[in-house]
């Protein structure tokens, strides 16, 4: 049975048909319905929720989150009481007859096939799990997290099975959250991950720290990995993971977190233009190259705001916002998404980890390059004489000259994402490190300290720039060409230190200027970068051809050279 | 004995005297030894310690933080080896010849007078408690808390006295701080203020949610009184303090926390200009009326960020700020402070409260006015269907019609001093409320929301300049003008309504449109003023006449009519 409901649109009445029920939709159908009390909107949602909260899904497989009902941020009576919208769960859009604008719909209950036409159509389909083609991948014990039912299967899964090991395919924002959680529930975990590295948007510096902390609190980490096969163990009870360098990893359920893509089968098949990346190309109004279809969500290309390069980041907040543009310019407002920052937070384990911007690895895979410069800080979270102060390593990159912040990841225990969501603010508005040098932060020995990490930061940065503090990375060290000379205490010294550098501590540096040599270009460090800016400012002052090496001891101990 | 320490100065080796050694003061000292090897740089400060962490000392007292010497950032031997600066502590400097460039300075060990010439003289004074002038304001037992001493002598004061009753006078940042950590050792204390509110850099509606948990947690408050006089209780043990309003306060102890004032004596003496504030008056390069001497810190009368107006605002980035620009300028750089914000924070027994920027008193109180509209709200502070979210109450200032911030208030348990930090970077780079509608912060749930407060509270900003959503605050509610609507669920408008208010929930609204009246304005509320935005749109577009009333019933409770 096919048939077209087709109530008659008129201009004062558009019909708005949404498809995808979750962020991008849920808030598309929310705004359309503020700007116009007149226009027909019906939701269209091919599973049994509308809105609810996916970011929460680990943490109600960790029973931080104890019931299923938390997750669900609205109902359908909700929309349709509150909003007047209708929502159609276990609807599923077939097609769009983009000519006709008319799409087909299956009731997935009834399995009813039906036309709907529309004056606007909005795509909000999501992502779905990358699911590799591996032998063995259909295996009972094998999961996505990526929906509430797959939180429940999980969790009737571990109960039933009295699950024991998991195998973490996957070490990025899912895999990480997913193993703090079952981490809480008493599991052993594994995590199998192809790259050199954890959280592939990081830098792999700034993922070593987490990495360590994954390692410290007994979680296996498999890197530059990945899964060959899955089999049943021979006993029938648990999945034998085997590595593609030939480990055998027993198990007694996997996770598989190996990203997500654009859910375009629709977009295709309707002749939409398709990204280099594979999502949804829209325009800056969420517009697709159908005039009558946009697009938001996790399905859509949109500029990175500081490149202006397409990319794909699947986020929440975006996502939810681009839904509202949507909205706005369907019912005759010039709203316009104005790109993407990126900016993320992940909690792994007692760590927060997050980041905002353009990673180093990102401005190297730019077509159109930005020259940059990086330097890397270790403040503490807050004032060091209160007691509890914790260390964020922060990275900041900014372009050169001029200082403009391009992006920066911060990884500690306490105090981390707010210094990234400072830093975002700022990159939204167009600042430089000058500026952040200049920012005027909480301070409350708890909370902050004078100068705030943010600041630190900045004035770090801007001493690079203004040519006080000339900059060396250690893996630009060439052991050959400088002259290593660590300026902390003996003790400190005594505790570890860079293979071939002389210790002269900063208090006697003065005074020991003469044992320097004059004709070689001199790397100093410290423990975090402050001591070897002091020494750095001396010996410059006194004519030496002096670097001050990034991040001191601390960045070497966590960035070892490739 | 009275003689000059004549080291001539040549101009590639300057002489800078600094005058005081706490956060302005060594900074620039420190910031000065950077940018010359050759300058000599003498720092006097007349008490025993230099740059010690000021804004430790209620922790101090409060033994959250232990030891004295965790309060001393540094010592006159750091200073001498790490940047070659003479420390001379418990000397103080007397006057200052600005025609001869000369200070005369008294050793307060040896009583010592003795001169020395400068090129460069930089004042970093900082400021004093405002001791007021009452009967018995010199009975022992009576202390104000500034210094190390003042610590030292409270603490020995309280054991030695076994101290149980705490009258704390003054109820700005340093009588709240020290509030919550006399309760810490177990105390009990009564605030005496004079004026209706606690923290008087807030606007009253937001300090009172603090009073009502200062309150709750068992903290005497006496607001709208002072102290009249003290006297000794007849035991002879404990102190009675009498108030204004002829109130008797029996306590073993009294802090004098009633602001403090900048020391301008030297300043005065030495004839420079000093402001309306009675503060230094410096340029943005912190020079004083004389070419020659700069001040920087707490003493000094510096231009309002946003309003351009002259201030005095004590806080310690903001000195560490100066104090580096100052060396700066000395030294040939073009440095200038680019105004305070007065980004501050406390904490106070669990709450948090913190703000930037402009509040609505100071507003009212400029010489030239900023057309402005504020907005209230209470977001949690992370997703709600994660545990534990806690709501903050924000209030945001922006300039109409362009929507640029001018100030924000936040109180909370949690998350309160991030969304103020953020705003305070969006102030400096000008932004509007349209921006923080569109900032990119980190969401995963523990930590926040796909729309974050920050997002949120320009969004409700936003909606008002738009004119989406009509504002009204309560205190201008007319009740013969307006027809009053409740549009929460019934049982919460059982629990507790605005008298005259007609309940009708959000959900049935669209179905009982015929019940508002049309010739007469509507009011609209709910819980928090989200509900209401969603009724005040559904209003306007069925072309009712309708005003959103911002923050909801939860300000209602907050923010009674004066």
């Amino acid at each position: 049975m096919s048939k077209a409901h087709s109530q008659a649109s008129d201009s004062g009445k558009p019909r708005i048909l949404i498809v995808g029920g979750v962020a991008g939709g849920a808030s598309c159908a929310a705004r359309a319905r503020r700007l116009s009390e007149k226009a027909e909107i019906i939701l269209f949602e091919r599973g049994p929720f509308v809105s609810f909260a996916s970011c929460g899904l680990p943490y109600y497989v960790g029973e931080v989150i104890r019931e299923e009902k938390n997750l669900l941020v609205t109902t359908p009576e909700i929309f349709k009481r509150r909003f007047n919208v209708e929502v159609r769960l276990r609807n599923e859009v077939l097609s769009i007859d983009k000519t006709e604008k008319v799409i087909e719909v299956k009731n997935l209950d009834t399995s009813e096939i039906y036309k709907e036409n529309y004056d606007a159509l909005v795509l909000s389909p999501g992502s779905s799990p990358v699911i590799p083609h591996l032998p063995g991948i259909d295996l009972p014990g094998i999961f996505t997290l990526r929906t509430i039912q797959d939180s429940n299967r999980i969790k009737t899964w571990i109960t039933e099975k009295e699950v024991r090991q998991v195998v973490v395919v996957g070490g990025g924002f899912i895999g990480l959250e997913a193993v703090e959680n079952l981490a809480n529930l008493g599991l052993s975990i594994t995590i199998v991950e192809m790259l050199p590295q954890v959280m592939p948007n990081l830098d792999p510096e700034i993922a070593l720290r987490l990495q360590e902390h994954l390692s410290a609190k007994g979680i296996g980490l498999k890197l530059s990995d990945g899964v060959k096969q899955f089999s049943q163990a021979p006993s029938k009870k648990g999945i034998i993971v085997t590595t593609r360098l030939g480990e055998e990893l027993n198990c007694d359920m996997v996770l598989l977190a190996t990203g997500v893509k654009p859910e375009i089968s629709l977009a295709r098949q309707a002749g939409l233009e398709i990204g280099e990346l594979n999502g949804i190309r829209v325009d800056s109004h969420m517009q697709t190259s159908d005039k009558n279809i946009w697009a938001v969500g996790d399905a859509v290309e949109v500029r990175n705001f500081i490149s202006r390069e397409w990319s794909l980041i699947p986020l929440a907040g975006p996502a939810s916002r681009q839904g509202r543009i949507a909205a706005d310019c369907i019912l005759g407002r010039q709203s316009s998404f104005r790109g993407i920052q990126g900016t993320n937070v992940c909690s792994v384990m007692g760590l927060t980890v997050s980041s905002t911007g353009l990673s180093e690895k990102t401005l190297a895979s730019l077509k159109n390059k930005i020259p940059f410069e990086k330097v890397y800080l270790h403040p503490g979270h807050h004032a060091g004489y209160y007691p509890g102060a914790k260390m964020i390593t922060i990275k900041l990159l900014f372009s050169v000259p001029d200082g403009k912040i391009l992006g920066a990841q911060a990884v500690g225990e306490e105090g981390v994402e707010k210094r990234i969501d400072i830093i975002s603010m700022a990159i939204q508005k167009g600042a430089t490190v000058f500026d952040l040098e200049e920012a005027e932060m909480c301070y409350a020995p708890q909370f902050g300290s004078a100068k705030d990490p943010v600041n630190m930061a900045g004035m770090v940065a801007a001493n690079v720039l203004r040519g006080d503090s000339p900059l060396l990375h250690w893996k630009d060290l060439d052991s050959s060409r400088y002259y290593l000379l660590d300026v902390r205490e003996p003790l400190e010294f005594k505790l570890g230190h860079v293979e071939g550098a002389t210790n002269i501590p900063l208090p006697t540096l003065r005074a020991r200027l003469d044992e320097l040599p004059k004709n070689k270009e001199i790397a100093v460090y410290c423990a975090a970068g402050q001591r070897s800016y002091y020494a750095t400012r001396i010996l410059i002052l006194n004519g030496f051809d002096v670097k001050n090496i990034s991040g001191g001891f601390t960045s070497h101990k966590t960035a070892k050279p490739e």
